[in-house]
């Protein structure tokens, strides 16, 4: 019987995360604050605390997991890694797909890879209590579990639209004990304002961001800090042991390297997981094309200038390096799957401009019929967001037919997609269409960077 | 680092199924036909593949497993033995918890063990489609799923009321390529007959039951069949593969044997398919504490009698000897869980009989807190069904702590709750209740068995 998965032993769990800023060829520039001068760690101490704050700024290549992090990691952790054979047969491809099951963690995706660390440095610190804010839910959900291990409480801001269309969403916050409400709520100053001039606003991520920190910085006990699931340097850092598993795995496969490194692209976090220690090996001589996938209709990477931007719409972030459409973008209405966020990692956003990364863009469409493919012969049910991975996993499996070649690709499968079939209803309803941006839309959110500081683009010009 | 997880590499996958009617002390007594006599395997032809009515009667100890069949259930198989050592130190108990995860398929239970089979036989047999009925929707799911791997149009007759209430069940079917109507539909005798007398109606079992074994026994082509998911002794020997692992992943934790085995029991099959293998070690010596455990509503086992009953309400099947709350026993709409079959497989009846297996029953707010505590502590959120086994497990597990002992306890984790959450929300809110079920109600409908063969309780007295 020719093997599907290839999975490694709980004391095979990488004993360090893998930080990306101690390779770039370029260095990273720093975050800027309101007056346009870098930011200092201790700015950040009222957000983050200072253990966090240390990884965020650090270059050093490799940082020891915590033992007691590694125990709780090891709930699911190594993830199996499995052989796409059966969409190999499908695809009449040479090509060997490799994926690798992030939904197999009890929140169902990649998340909860830095909610546990994230959870456990707060509590090391002296916290109590996290605040976070969540979109379509699954940030908030992997927080809540991580904090019901741990022993944090738990507060979640859901943005109200998706509150109300996904009630089971904040039903798994709750079964893990957290606080779930919906953003704007009259609990913070910021929601109570918006509320007052707007009472019927769907609400934003912006708008759950401010609430979420706003509760963070006002806690008067200094008890409660603020916990982000994606952009920032140490939740890619935490992300890495995908990419460190995979590796391993793939060697026990016997492939010498993958060809073809794929990931869907929101934040970047899952991307940068899986990424990230193949980046690496590129930037050491190895030949890998690299491939962040977004939404053509959140194509932050592909039509997205790399500047200096806010993290969140209401600018109470620093100015991050990143590529961006403009703080206050928001995708179209008829897009159905996640991935909808207006900037992008910095570490991620330095590889595609030093051209370790080369993004691609996919209609949702062919996402979700890849999705459908997918289901239909490897078993599983990806997330929306996943499926883009899928997509262009399909589309570098039939080059390979093509061309003959007996590639080696290996993808992220970030999260199941249980909690998102009423996208796959729309689909399958006929009420999805594709939707390409407007140049004019996109130039309408950018004109919003005028008068902030230049990001130049630095690269080496090496690939 | 002490380990969650025992794991078997794919190559050892257990080669056989384990076939419990070579060793029960009392050979099973037969299904009867309408004319009260045995009926004879032809007479099943209609209605299963021959290959599985083979399967069906055997008494053959061992039955191998075919290579393809093993190559499908490798992609989630061997499935992962964990042990709670979270909630072992929250109940301070000195007894060792271990639990196998059968949420790790792709429908998220261990209904695929047998739907896989089921399918790949009917495909043998020259099957080309496979009706069924659902009720909550995990069998039709599971059924979809193994339809779309081997090949097979698959029908599902979702009881209406689940159909109209859980709308993502359907969809997962759906994104499986099967077909799922809401039960009575226009498309069978039985179903227009019934809508004519009563348009309105919720639906049931038995009427989804009767709907799928009408399409195919009428099929002129011969080429469509039906498929059950639970309760027959095929679908109790496909699920032996649970135990079968089970007891090599033991092994490999150290453990010599479980003191108590746990299993939820509905029609039986995730108990059967994690006991059986144990019961045998019973038979043959060992000291282990069997314990099916059903819901106070729907107390088959701990309150039916072993009698002659029809497995449907509209009494198209044969009479099967099983623990029976009498065909037409529907539980108290107040129970929100699954586990809601009127009889009992008939193989798992005979070692209650027999005594080698001690049936428990539990309230449904007890398992609900189970399950948020188990939630809370091992992060897995577990369907309603699986949480009847938490419950007992953890009142295993304080057991062990009153008397001091440092008992080894096995329980089947038969699904994950993900797409039950609407059952979490209704225990949040306060909206559900525990129902003793009064005698005189039970009385009601095990009068309908008057009149029908007798199943004399046939036992050794040795357990």
């Amino acid at each position: 019987m020719e093997p599907y998965k290839y999975e490694l032993s709980e004391d095979e769990l990488p004993r360090q995360w893998y930080n990306l800023a101690a390779d770039l060829p370029t260095p990273m520039q720093p975050p800027l604050g309101p007056d346009g001068k870098p930011v200092r760690p201790e700015m950040l101490a009222p957000v983050f605390p200072m253990n966090i704050i240390e990884q965020e700024v650090s270059t050093q290549r490799w940082i020891d997991i915590p033992e007691e992090i590694l125990a709780l990691l090891a709930m699911w952790r190594p993830s199996p890694l499995f052989r796409a054979r059966r969409l190999e047969k499908a695809l009449k491809t040479p090509a060997r797909i490799y994926y690798k099951h992030e939904g197999v963690s009890p929140a169902g995706s990649h998340k909860p890879n830095t909610a546990i660390p994230q959870a456990w440095y707060n509590k090391q610190f002296g916290i109590t209590r996290l605040t976070t804010e969540t979109g379509a839910g699954q940030w908030g959900s992997a927080l809540a579990f991580a904090c019901s291990l741990i022993g944090l409480e738990c507060k979640v801001f859901m943005v109200r639209i998706s509150f109300d269309q996904k009630p089971f969403r904040k039903l798994m916050m709750q079964t893990w004990g957290a606080n779930c409400v919906a953003s704007p709520s009259n609990e913070t100053q910021a929601g109570r304002d918006i509320l007052a001039r707007m009472p019927d606003t769907p609400g934003s991520l912006g708008i759950a961001i401010s609430e979420a920190v706003e509760q963070a910085v006002t806690d008067k006990g200094g008890k409660t800090r603020y916990s982000l699931g994606s952009v920032l340097n140490h939740v890619m850092l935490h992300q890495t042991i995908i990419g460190l598993e995979a590796r391993k795995q793939l060697a026990k496969a016997g492939e010498k390297k993958p060809d073809v490194v794929i990931g869907c692209a929101g934040g970047g976090s899952n991307f940068a997981g899986l990424a990230f220690p193949f980046v690496c090996d590129k930037i050491h001589g190895a030949d890998i094309t690299i491939l962040p996938v977004e939404p053509e209709s959140c194509p932050t990477l592909t039509r997205g200038p790399f500047v200096y931007d806010h993290g969140d719409t209401a600018k109470m972030t620093p100015l991050l390096p990143m590529h961006s459409l403009g703080h206050s973008f928001v995708p179209p209405p008829i897009h159905a799957g996640g991935l909808r966020y207006h900037g992008m990692a910095p570490l991620v956003s330095q590889t595609v401009v030093e051209g370790l990364c080369t993004p691609r863009a996919y209609h949702q469409l062919k996402c979700y019929e890849s999705a459908v493919l997918w289901a239909r012969t490897e078993g599983y049910i990806p997330a929306p967001e996943t499926s883009h991975a899928i997509a262009c996993a399909i589309d570098e499996a039939v080059r390979a037919r093509e061309e003959g070649k007996e590639k080696v690709i290996l993808f992220n499968w970030s999260g199941h997609g249980l909690m998102d079939l009423a996208g796959y209803q729309k689909f399958f309803e006929g009420r999805l269409t594709d939707y390409s941006l407007p140049q004019a839309d996109i130039d309408k959110f950018l004109r919003e960077l005028n008068g902030l500081p230049q990001a130049p683009a630095k690269k080496t010009g090496k690939w």
